[in-house]
């Protein structure tokens, strides 16, 4: 096991420009608690962002990873308990894909739990005072798409994986005082926060 | 197969005196489009629910079979996509249990796809002028208990079964503005719109 | 008095191509406990909408009069309490006009009370069975705007005036499930009951 | 003109162990830009708050005063555009008083403005990665009837006085992942940048 951990957020998507996944992976330390915190930006496409995550992993052979993608209108960081096989989208992805309902994998579970200790997670960054929570959902778009697929592929492996949607930043909502937000800083700190509990999970 | 539709709807539960789940169902016509629409109130109870629901879907065999539920803070009628092998509740069943992250059936699939058209019903209720949408998350309380337990039951039979989320009732979130909530009369139209849906899927 | 009741909706805005206020006023009945309902829809423009208004309070001389508008996001129909004198707006209006609180009459008063029944309206519409509060503000876009003007300048007759927001149709939230919305027949209802109610108080 | 900034948060009300206002209100520092900041902790109860605070002002004679209060379900700090001249609840508030819809000061204004600089104030924090908006109505509540009074009973003076609205703090809203939330911590520092705002809009 290489005492690295591999961590994706996604380009900025849907007319947005800044994604405060991303934003918040490449803030976080290079370092965490002896190991290697390795980030990746990744595509907001269907399929495409699993396949350059599942090369980066193959490549390090990291101890446990993680991706990170922007949920609109959640209102704390939610690490996601379920992958599920479906694809289905309002908007069209990075590169005009827009499936209706249809199965990522034809014949495959149609869903895999996380592997990351999801409750700890919540109850840490609860602890530090963010709001956070277990969410039960990822949707069906690309953030669901990448957690099913990489669940799938590393089945085998169990490698400790899963998903956690994180809320828009304010810049993001500053002319819809409805929408809920996050500041930054506050995202980044509950991502540090979910990466060392893996990682004390990790080590037991 | 016979013409016969089991659909269920809970009792109150949470402190409220009324379930709109069931204030629905029993509301429906007797019979809709030929098929006996039978009825069923059930305890808002982990496992007990299901076992209840099974018991009359042996006496019955029916075509197919739909449970109910509420879902506060829901805007529209959800039919939902998949149950989940999880039960987690953050307020006692009717029986006092709360089970905290405990999969329902050690060894099951995490995950099981609804049985029925949720596309096609989401569509006819929009159509009819309803909010409606497919849910990709029956949350894990009772409902999602229920669902799951009945969908793993009936996984060899295939019955078409699932599970529709309604929203509350206007009275009982008369004193909280910023809840959502839905007239019992739309709900019950709602719900006679999936299942004559449904009964176009049976008969072709 | 002229047993008239004039009632204004407004045209579509903001990229909708339809506007649910004044879809619901043309659905109203013709005549309601013998006054006479007149209509108008009105241009979703600062200060203009509230002209056009009251050039056809001036020529109708009714005995009471009510504007309705679209408020995206609420989620009942909501008789407002109170038009303030600002001015202020994320999206330029439909002649592309975006004050920023800018003061609608300086040395007016800051807010003018509505001098409709509001609370008697929203109770008649719970009891009902519809989603209805008062809500405490009506903004600050063209629907606060005319609300306040039409009230400064039938403050001296005490005319029986004021505004309802109504939620969005489903169909303007198709996309967006987590948009609460309302039936356009359940809109109409509510604003029937609502001229029920002040045709009641004139009638006292 | 002391340099003395006046500052209220309120006790805990409605069943909560704590309330973000005054938790934030006593975090403030006991200086800033040389102004003495004067903490307060008030009664979650109307009439009685706004007495109690007038009495410290007229002790203090601060060059500015500012009120805050908890608003359950507001996603961001929000500095009040008005205070009206009524009020309402749906509980009952610390002594058990619930008015319904009673005007605060019978011959009195229906509206008074706020005169802190709510724009400036919600810039500035916006600036600094923080959710905030200006609202445009602080409810017919104790916080809105504090408001309305100390505005009302300050108009001669013209003392620089407001509102300012904060929102759950995550520990409220733990089991009620629905709910929006905002760290202590950045309540806080919303609170702090107001107060930096204000003195620079006194101070010129």
């Amino acid at each position: 096991m290489n005492r690295i951990i591999l961590i994706s957020g996604f380009q900025p998507f849907g007319g947005e420009s800044i994604n405060p996944s991303y934003e918040a992976v490449k803030r976080l330390p290079e370092e965490i608690d002896g190991f290697r915190i390795e980030k990746l930006e990744l595509p907001v496409v269907f399929g495409r962002a699993a396949e350059e995550f599942m090369e980066r992993l193959k490549a390090l052979e990291p101890a446990a990873a993680v991706s990170v993608g922007q949920a609109g209108g959640r209102k704390g960081i939610t690490p996601e308990l379920i992958g599920v096989n479906m694809d289905n989208d309002r908007i069209p992805d990075n590169d005009g894909n827009q499936p209706v309902w249809e199965l990522i994998a034809p014949g495959g579970a149609d869903g895999i739990f996380s592997r990351l200790p999801v409750q700890e997670m919540t109850d840490a960054m609860a602890e530090a005072g963010l709001p956070a929570s277990v969410s039960t959902t990822a949707g069906a778009y690309v953030c669901n798409d990448i957690m099913y697929r990489v669940l799938a592929a590393t089945a085998e492996s169990g490698l400790p994986y899963g998903f956690i949607h994180v809320p828009y930043v304010p810049e993001q909502v500053k002319d819809k005082p409805e929408e809920p937000s996050m500041p930054l800083e506050d995202i980044t700190k509950g991502l540090e926060i979910c990466l060392r509990t893996l990682i004390k999970a990790l080590d037991k």
